[in-house]
């Protein structure tokens, strides 16, 4: 693991790291936060899943989380949304190859070499960090935002007594049923009868999460269409399932959204980690 | 005035705007940000003024300061750092030409038609928000980073009655006797007896700001040697002024360091707004 730069940050210390990873062959970077607690032990962990065109960067710069998780002595990580470099497959579309990978291990060609970011994110980078960093991995928690949003929703539920608790700005809610998905779960895998242990909705309607589940998306979405709300939302009530889904008005896409919200995620999961 | 973007933002409006400038003979863009508040009348101003290779868009993205003018009820702007476009001159080095308006109004070849940043933030800009936006210009703040920090520095004593309070986050102090500031002058000025007034440490040496002035530099700053903040420490001192200058350990010039302690400021400004 190689340190790129490590910064000052609310009495903690945001790093960006690179490794080289067996599972999406090539190098990988990602962002970390630790809060000043860190120096005296192990601290609990709150996972930051991005979405489409985004890099390991752009939550760790432009989603103030860091000021928060240090009020709650969390860290963060940071994951980066593809494989990428030389090599490695892309496509001209920004929804598909790098910066697109869906939180899903591809099975076609030309992908299945590199893109394997189920994998990455559920096994390989937890067990690095988990190494190299004072973290408390009994105590995980999940967020991410569209993509991401997606990917936390079907990493807490597929992988049980993982997370505490998971939360999700804007999510991709049931990617089999949206062009924000079935493109990708195509490409990425073919045949659809392997789509459904990676769509929340379809998820959600089979089981409930054993935690809290806080959603928020705005009324003004630009993607709202693409997201599927509405049947993450009907899954949810119908499992009564905990937890809640806010459609908070006047909001879109952008960061300015997942900003203004973050305090929220951030104290919800705090809850569940430290109660 | 044309609007590029509105983002809702912290129960406000996060926007983007384009004009046509006449002092700066080109098209500028820049940030505003409404609280809440503003739906009801004119809000207090607060000036944020960008460093080195920064665009209206830094700030405004990665300092996290709408989460706290929210909470105060606080209008943000973010000017460019200067003129840009075709036909406007640049130079090769990040600290020259685009990105490096330093806040003064040019007199040299081939600057002197478009660099004119000091009559652009001083007088243009402020003309032109004042007639679009609910702002009261009669309580206005300034602070800054870097560059930024040596404008805000230099406006606020030289506009005397301006601004209420003035704060900067790793400032150029005294760019008279520092490569960010003797090259630039020299460039945009040519006649070293034209600087002075543009040069904070020797603005404080010859008065004072009639309101306290905020300081934060970080101790491990990479670039704390062209900064001169022992300058201004020494006139400040000399001068009897009310303020404070921090050294904040372990921080570095990133906005990792400026984000982390935005909220400071902005509660600090809001004092002498509201006060």
């Amino acid at each position: 693991m190689k340190t790129i730069s490590e910064n000052r940050c609310f009495g903690g210390t945001q790093g960006v790291y690179s490794h080289t990873s067996d599972v999406c062959s090539c190098d990988m970077t990602f962002g970390l936060f630790l809060p000043a607690e860190a120096k005296d032990g192990p601290v609990p962990v709150l996972w930051y899943l991005s979405g489409l065109t985004c890099t390991h960067e752009n939550a760790m710069t432009k989603a103030g989380a860091q000021a928060w998780a240090a009020e709650q002595g969390i860290a963060l990580i940071f994951p980066d949304t593809s494989p990428r470099g030389e090599g490695v497959p892309d496509d001209e579309a920004y929804d598909l190859g790098q910066g697109a990978g869906f939180y899903i291990d591809a099975t076609q060609e030309p992908w299945s070499q590199h893109f394997n970011m189920w994998s990455y994110v559920a096994e390989e980078l937890p067990a690095l960090v988990a190494e190299n960093f004072p973290l408390d991995m009994d105590r995980q928690a999940i967020t991410g935002h569209s993509m991401g949003g997606h990917g936390a929703l079907t990493m807490a539920m597929a992988l049980k007594g993982r997370f505490r608790s998971v939360s999700a700005f804007a999510p991709i809610c049931h990617p089999t049923a949206s062009d924000w998905g079935r493109k990708q779960f195509g490409a990425y895998w073919g045949d659809e009868k392997n789509w459904r242990p990676h769509d929340a909705t379809l998820l959600m309607q089979g089981g409930e999460f054993d935690g809290p589940i806080l959603i928020d998306t705005g009324t003004d979405d630009q993607f709202g269409d693409l997201l599927g709300t509405e049947h993450l939302a009907q899954a949810m009530a119908a499992q009564r399932q905990e937890g809640q889904i806010r459609l908070q008005k006047g909001y879109d896409h952008s960061y300015f959204f997942v900003s203004t919200f973050m305090e929220d995620h951030i104290a919800f999961h705090a809850e569940a980690l430290y109660g």
